[in-house]
């Protein structure tokens, strides 16, 4: 594996950021303060239209999460990352929607808080593009469990600070990260405080 | 509750149907066989751009699986329907993609197998519609399970037939529905025979 601390770029808390990661490259997504869910999606660069689906790679995995050695599919059943290495527990969510300005406004926030359905949006337009839809999130270090009553138990993250993951591009993609700007509930660590995160392309 | 059975329509086995159900009617699907699994869709009848949302459904529900009482809701997090009745056991999917052309040449199939990615598409064609995407489906009476380790589990159905499930549309909306042409895997029973089932508008 390649050395990549050379290469790091900051994603801001609360933002997003859209990249193009070439095939064969690696991208490795770092969890600089360990408490900081990052919503992750890859997309066709040739076509956005072909996109991340996480019912797709749940249905061709078998799996709910995704682990070292297992590729995330495009609605059209391809492989556009294999995650190669993972040094947090693995502990990662397929099964949420991106927060939105719909959620804030349940939690009783004031009209525009930020949130990673937006960031993903301003992050592809940031580059010039655009998607008339928001596909669901790859939630990396988001701690969200199954319970045997099919409930969905969201939890603080049990990633350390340094904690990365590294993914290989199967394709030529666009990937688009959100440090998750949710700072009500603490899907972000207890103290319900986003904090930013670091990438780099090597 | 209303009587449907002077109602029921019967969609055939393989295809699907797009149908308008208003705002404050029910809609009864019926498992006429008990083994079949209808992928099911609702989208905003005024704005197809607000679909059904698996991901948000979980994220408002806390819950993998909609019980009797639960609303379905669109990517803009508002309620389409709520089921009202359930007489199955209550297992039904909101993990796994509409089968497509993509996974029946994975089954090593002839070009031109049926499926119900497919079948939305046409279905909503054959009312003057058209959407860019296929939204992730509300898999009825599909047996799938989440295991310890995450392990995604299909399994035969355990409906019985003549189980249904009864919605109340909470707005106007579009639901299209498909009767799975999976014959490959026994998700539509041990015989990996799909059956007819009815649907009543009341």
């Amino acid at each position: 594996m390649s050395d990549f601390s050379g290469s790091l770029q900051t994603l801001q808390a609360r933002y997003g950021v859209a990249i193009a990661v070439p095939k064969g490259k690696d991208l490795v997504v770092v969890n600089t303060h360990g408490t900081q869910a990052i919503d992750f999606w890859a997309l066709n660069s040739a076509n956005l239209d072909e996109f991340q689906s996480m019912e797709h790679t749940r249905s061709r995995l078998s799996r709910v999460i995704p682990k070292v050695g297992d590729a995330i599919y495009s609605n059209r059943r391809a492989a556009l990352l294999t995650l190669t290495e993972d040094t947090s527990p693995g502990v990662h969510d397929t099964l949420l929607c991106a927060c939105s300005p719909e959620i804030y406004q349940e939690h009783g926030c004031a009209p525009g808080h930020r949130s990673c359905e937006g960031n993903f949006h301003e992050a592809l337009g940031a580059i010039g593009k655009t998607l008339g839809c928001t596909p669901p999130p790859f939630n990396l270090f988001m701690n969200v469990a199954v319970g045997p009553d099919s409930e969905v138990i969201r939890a603080a993250p049990v990633s350390k600070p340094g904690d990365y993951v590294r993914f290989q591009a199967e394709m030529d993609v666009v990937v688009v990260m959100s440090a998750c700007p949710q700072d009500v509930t603490p899907i972000n660590g207890d103290d319900c405080t986003p904090r930013d995160i670091q990438y780099a392309v090597v």
